[in-house]
């Protein structure tokens, strides 16, 4: 069986019944943690202009816009998706640095609205369409992302196919076509870091996907070899594949399992050193001003990823782990209101951001950190970060997935609401229909516009 | 001056009356050659399950789909996109195989309906951005490729882009985003030939390149240098680039004169074996039970694209240098009759197929062949075909253009109506406002529906 067939054998025929409990849990928080950071960029330039366009072109009111209003399937897929990552606050899959939530449930959720799906089959769909999305990231990993491409963008496809076509009831040969054609839409680029573009990664990921799973469904014939082929998917989009990967151990071992939560608003491997510096904030306690130097060692892939040395606008600031870093320690939380424009320039901010000195140590992994702190009488402080919170390692809890929400959220839909949503979509396996959900979503959506 | 920064200048801003007359005329002949194509392709399967999800998704009917109806920019775009490619039977720029005017053509003639653009500016948005394609192909030719990328999705995204943010009124800045934004989604693999799939690329590329137009007409900031950063497309997609052929003579050579109609509805590296064989007929003038063996030289690509030996479809036909010249021999043509289902279980077909046998020789180019046919009486009859006719040395007269045209949708529209739509698209410069043809095909298909 090639593992185009696998995987889509995997995606349409899984018993659902056989997904275990943890691994639906995980799904149940992903989906939680998507709908806050989805709904709390709903102000985001990227947002606004993705709405706009959906808005010009129009479409069958078939799913929910997030921030409230309907769209066509493919157009509140495009916009959910940009939005569940334009803040750089969703889930990174630990091996692949994949944000595959996004994506998935942009997709999943999109089909599960339209066709009346239970709670259950949306979990379900996500779990499988995100082991997809994993595997075929992990196929390439990590020749793939080092050659510049963007993991999200491109594995992400083939997970929202998976996904939207579970919800859809794809037959496993549909899927095999619905796979193959996401392989030929497979696309992103690590330049786009830094730019609206790389959310727009993530919507095109969840709108092509779920485009080839429709195709699918009417009778679209791909090609039968996408992943595997001599010009398929592993072949050009990455100098090494290993394609095992993409199978061994499919239905028993749940790349969900090693996906993180991000408790902080920027590049996951800038984590590590927001923990130490927020330690710091207990162990050293001194002012600002009597910082004489941080000096921190990290895995020389995270400077490459996070080297930004002076950013000039808040999203640069997400990629600088010298701004993480000092507004860590200022603020002692990096949440969005830590990367403004604003934030970026703050004196306070700027003045600690030059004391930051950061080394490359290659035997450090990137969710780990050491890290001295050494004030202006010459005492020093160390900090070492084994597995940053929010890894698999060091995972969110349930309350923290929660109390992240509500912070996302509350302002624009108010707390006691954003609790109950919070409640419903934490429990949704126990949801007989996707749209209670989703009706929730848009009456509170109309509440916050009359408000 | 950066490439994305050249050719967005070059596509918002150089002035439609220094194109030269020339290449505005080559416009127009796509223009026709992409009407005929496109309309003689809406019964094949691809362009049915489109039109049905296009249905599905819904849409304000703003451009005309060209077998009739209306629908969205973006699913018009992709629509006529994926039908201006499924027959294989559009045009090739010669240098690097980039069918461009599909892409382009989907995208440009969607925002000109829209805008109500004048014929001028439909012809001028389509060279500007074919010539974008043709120079993002150019810069990663042949690397691009040849491991693997499908250069008609990908660099036509980029052309798409170009030419309908000309019809859009894009500034250079805008045009720059937009081009960045191309970038970002640019996809397409050779796995797909054969398959729906690969009409897909034209139609995504069309549509995203489009998509990428209305995201940047209101705002959108993509990567400054979505094509030479360190992480973009010359890098990234391909091993090698050269990107001063992105931009060396822009506004002054025009890849259009370097682009080719297809004759013949099949891969374009076939046409000089199809050439002879119907010179064959001529000189040899044999029974085909009297042919021994057909012996035949191409270029070594040519058999790595065109190498299945048994195809078991009409679109495997077309990939099939035995069948092309089997038929071609037979039926003195290599239309879409001769690339049906029906065509490639033909006896007469099936038996000359296997008498013919082809060698590489790495020294003739792909628009050439040396062919000898040997009777079964030990007469021997030689061919040489130095450039195939509709290669920019042997171009299509501009009323075998024509013929082209109405071959192809004759049947579907009535040869009257058929010939003043070519009237009107070969003249297209003279047309005050695209809605003035787009009615024309409304109205024709209508009518073709009323019969």
């Amino acid at each position: 069986m090639t593992e185009t067939q696998a995987l889509a054998q995997f995606a349409a025929g899984f018993p659902t019944a056989e997904i275990p409990a943890d691994v639906l849990h995980l799904s149940e928080r992903c989906f939680l943690d998507y709908l806050g950071i989805s709904i709390g960029a709903w102000d985001e330039t990227a947002v606004r202009i993705a709405c706009e366009v959906a808005d010009d072109l129009g479409g069958s009111p078939q799913a929910s816009l997030l921030g409230g209003g309907q769209a066509s399937l493919i157009h509140a897929a495009t916009v959910n998706g940009i939005a569940s990552h334009v803040l750089d606050f969703d889930d990174t899959h630990q091996p692949t640095i994949l944000h595959g939530t996004g994506p998935v449930m942009s997709a999943v959720l999109a089909a599960a609205e339209w066709s009346g799906a239970s709670g259950l089959e949306l979990l379900a769909a996500h779990a499988l369409g995100f082991e997809v999305a994993a595997r075929v990231a992990l196929a390439v990993n990590p020749e793939h992302y080092d050659q510049g491409f963007h993991v999200t963008g491109t594995a992400g496809t083939f997970g929202a196919a998976a996904g939207a076509g579970r919800v859809l009831k794809l037959t496993p040969e549909q899927m095999a076509h619905a796979l193959s054609t996401a392989a030929a839409q497979a696309a992103g680029l690590r330049e786009m870091f830094g730019s609206m573009s790389k959310s727009l990664h993530a919507g095109k990921a969840a709108a092509n996907g779920l485009y080839s799973a429709l195709l699918a469904r009417r009778g679209w014939v791909s090609a039968a070899e996408g992943l595997e082929g001599r010009r398929g998917y592993w072949a050009v989009l990455s100098s090494r594949a290993d394609p095992e990967r993409a199978t061994t151990d499919l239905g028993r071992a749940w790349e969900l399992r090693r996906n993180g939560l991000k408790p902080y608003a920027c590049g996951v491997v800038s984590h590590p050193i927001i923990d130490a510096m927020r330690r710091f904030r207990e162990t050293a306690a001194v002012p600002p001003e009597q910082i004489a130097e941080v000096r921190a060692e990290v895995n020389p892939y995270v400077l490459e990823l996070m080297g930004k040395r002076e950013p000039s606008v808040g999203l640069e600031g997400k990629f600088s782990i010298y701004h993480c870093a000092a507004i860590a320690y200022l603020d002692g939380t990096a949440r969005m209101r830590q990367f403004t424009d604003e934030a970026v320039h703050r004196p306070d901010v700027v003045a600690l951001r030059a004391k930051v000195q950061v080394q490359p140590d290659p035997a450090l992994r990137t969710s780990a950190t050491r890290v001295q702190l050494m004030g202006s009488d010459g005492r020093v402080w160390r900090e070492e970060i084994a597995a940053a919170s929010g890894t698999p390692g060091n995972p969110m809890s349930d309350a923290d997935v929660v109390e992240k929400f509500l912070d996302l959220v509350a302002g624009r839909l108010g707390s006691g609401v954003a609790r109950r949503v919070a409640d419903v979509a934490l429990r949704a396996t126990g949801l007989q229909n996707v749209r209670e959900l989703t009706g929730m979503l848009a009456s509170m959506a109309s509440a916050s516009a009359a408000r």
